[in-house]
């Protein structure tokens, strides 16, 4: 499959240029494999004008074949259809391959055999990066070719590129992101609707923003992947997910949204790394932030990145975190990156991981408690006197500082009240401890709600 | 002055790496070169770590050498320092020359020479490539060296970058930002405080947020020199500022941000740029947002810069639009950059105005009479029958159709009112002609007051 075939009026003008067409072998033409088949075939005169030449899907690989053909029919160019990935990924005409399959294993197996064939790899999956993204960028070094993944964070947002590139003069402080689309959605649709998670939950199934099963971004997980890539490219470090402290949205309440906004709050699934002098916290859990800050008003599927660099201050990147066309404006741009850099050598390419593989150090990531939190807390307690005055004693003994509180009145007929408190900035083993002492008070009932608060500034 | 003089630690590591530290030659040490030279110093082992080799300033050319002395000796690294810019930019030893003097004259022809002489060019300069960017980009084109100016727009946001890079598989539809942060300070405390423009101003000034001659930044004119240059690499067009439609904030009455509050909408002075069938907008002028666009709500000297493309949708860019390190920032990462293509073949090169050279085709720029846009239009009439019914006549006969208006009640023992209607979008001729009839009508006072209003979807 040559690219003549895809655009005949393109080719020839790059006959005429200097530079010949790159050949892609698309592996997967589900959601994201049909947006980039479409968008590259919709605005390939405008690629070819940015990137000095055509960049065409000479191979689609997916097991659905007929699917496969319908969206290259749709598209009204042409590109060859098998159902063998491992035949694209060994095709001497292929430069590129775009993994869009997902999940770890057969993706494994084909990202690192298109390395050992010399193939330059575009990809989205950030699970599979995640995991085995140390294995993975190894591979490419040795071999000489780019692993690029823009759209493996924040979709259509070029966060990867702002963070590797557009703010390499600094050194990272932080960095806090909405980065699941489908959490932020059921968290806002939440708030506005006062709703409950399930509700909302099947909201979003029906309406296609979230899958039938939906563990991954609601507990946190598809979060936690993103998070752990960012976090490397930021600190120089190695790809640890397992490390990671994952807290999803699966058990919030609607009451902890609407109280949270009495105290002038939104609720966000955060995924937040920072440097700190013991090491560094990667972690991914609801987290109140005020809501003058603007990151607090990414409503809906949106994502949002705040990164905090010592040079540039707090930048802010916001967009569609998902979706078939973001995706593919994210995975097209990696592959107008490698096309230009098919011919530099390796050294003076940007680094898989933004910093060069010989400086990439690994720092200890702090346990959760070890790390410094504001926490908002929500209890259940029997309205009688003294109550709050062991609740207040057993936080004073761990040293946890109260800023704010609220106990609300009773309920007609009920003899017990919910007490809200915002706690000052504390060790979490403090407040764990603290949990404990409160909730063995006999007037507290059940269990005490336990919540973060970060100021983001 | 070689690398080692800068930092000894760095150079020995950089000895045994492959590549040499690249040499840069540093025009202006003012506030945001005394920015950069601070930023190199102290993250110079991030930036090796990142970039795979020292970035090194070898030389600082200022008229004011003392003051250069000062900002050298406080880095605590070493650079040579001179009065004659002509010397660096002939300089064999130096890869980059800097461009931080500012200005359309010396500036223009210190880059020419540094051009000419086949060195690589980093500018913060926005007037300068607004003015002259045509004419530098072709010498650099026919040199086969950079021009790199991230710096120029967004201060430290590296929107230049995602527009030339992260967008790149994307038709761009229009941008809209919130480009010059003097204005925007001047206009968040205009609403926040009640104040009038003149008084903002001069606490902008005490602040050191506005000049002592402040025409460019509340003229609108420092925003249109940026505009111009995200127009140009947004559409693949020619650089052409002085087909800019600009209009600045210091007629603004504190009066209409008030106005605009009650009807939901806050006032930005945007930089806007859209691609219609019958041409290009590019206009910069103060704007009605909604309150609940993200955009809206960015306050202060911050900036942010809303793109719409075909494939990712609207994505968002905010950040510190100046300062010295903010600004720095940018430059720093311009310099990786180019240390990054220093042997790449100029081909294969991102392209200075993101579209290859031979790909930049000329648009007709829209008259502002021909854009459509909404309006928001105030005028104070006499208040008495008949008067309301002749201004609607007046904007029927044009085509004008009134989606909100609020007439306010006379204050005590006043005469006349204040009418404020919000208009469905038109073409400006017709908003243009219906002002004429309004203004002449006997029952109205003075001029009718016209600001547009963007829905930025």
């Amino acid at each position: 499959m040559s690219h003549e075939s895809v655009d005949p009026g393109t080719s020839s003008q790059v006959g005429a240029g200097r530079l010949r067409a790159i050949q892609v072998g698309l592996l997967g033409i589900g959601t994201v494999g049909g947006g980039t088949f479409a968008v590259l075939a919709r605005n390939r005169e405008e690629i070819r004008r940015r990137a000095g030449r055509a960049i065409c899907i000479a191979t689609v690989a997916d097991r659905d074949t007929a699917r496969a053909a319908q969206v290259v029919a749709a598209s009204g160019v042409d590109a060859a259809i098998t159902a063998d990935a491992w035949s694209v990924v060994q095709d001497p005409a292929i430069d590129i391959v775009v993994e869009l399959i997902g999940g770890y294993t057969i993706a494994r197996e084909l990202v690192l055999a298109a390395i050992a064939a010399g193939k330059h790899v575009v990809t989205a999956n950030k699970a599979l990066l995640a995991k085995h993204g140390n294995e993975i960028f190894a591979a490419a070094r040795a071999a000489g070719v780019m692993v690029a993944y823009e759209a493996a964070v924040g979709g259509g947002i070029p966060i990867i590129k702002a963070l590797r590139e557009g703010l390499a003069a600094n050194r990272i402080e932080w960095i806090a992101g909405i980065i699941n689309g489908t959490s932020n959605f059921i968290l806002s649709e939440m708030r506005d609707k006062g709703l409950a998670f399930e509700t909302v939950l099947r909201e979003a199934q029906a309406l296609g923003y979230a899958e039938a099963d939906p563990t991954f971004d609601i507990e946190g997980i598809d979060a936690a992947h993103k998070l752990t890539l960012l976090s490397a490219i930021a600190f120089g470090t190695p790809i640890e997910f397992d490390r990671a402290h994952v807290e999803g949205i699966s058990n919030l309440d609607a009451l902890d949204i609407r109280y949270a906004a009495e105290f002038g709050y939104r609720i966000k699934l955060l995924g937040i790394t920072r440097r700190t002098p013991a090491g560094l916290e990667l972690r991914v859990h609801p987290t109140l932030i005020s809501e003058r800050r603007l990151i607090a008003n990414v409503e809906g599927v949106m994502n949002a990145v705040l990164v905090k660099g010592d040079a540039v201050g707090s930048t802010l990147y916001c967009g569609a975190g998902a979706g078939a066309e973001p995706t593919a404006s994210a995975v097209i741009a990696d592959l107008i990156d490698v096309a230009r850099t098919l011919s530099a050598d390796p050294e003076h390419r940007v680094p898989h991981l933004a910093f060069q593989a010989e400086s990439i150090t690994a720092v200890p990531i702090l346990p959760m408690a070890d790390v410094h939190t504001s926490c908002y807390l929500r209890m259940r307690v029997l309205d009688r006197p003294g109550v709050l005055a062991d609740i207040a004693r057993a936080l004073a003994d761990q040293g946890v500082s109260i800023e704010a509180m609220v106990q609300k009145e009773p309920g007609v007929g009920e003899a017990s009240v919910d007490i809200i408190m915002l706690t000052h900035p504390t060790i979490e083993r403090s407040v764990d401890a603290a949990i404990t002492l409160i909730e063995a008070l006999p007037a507290v009932q059940g269990r005490v709600t336990r919540l973060r608060r970060e100021p983001l500034l």
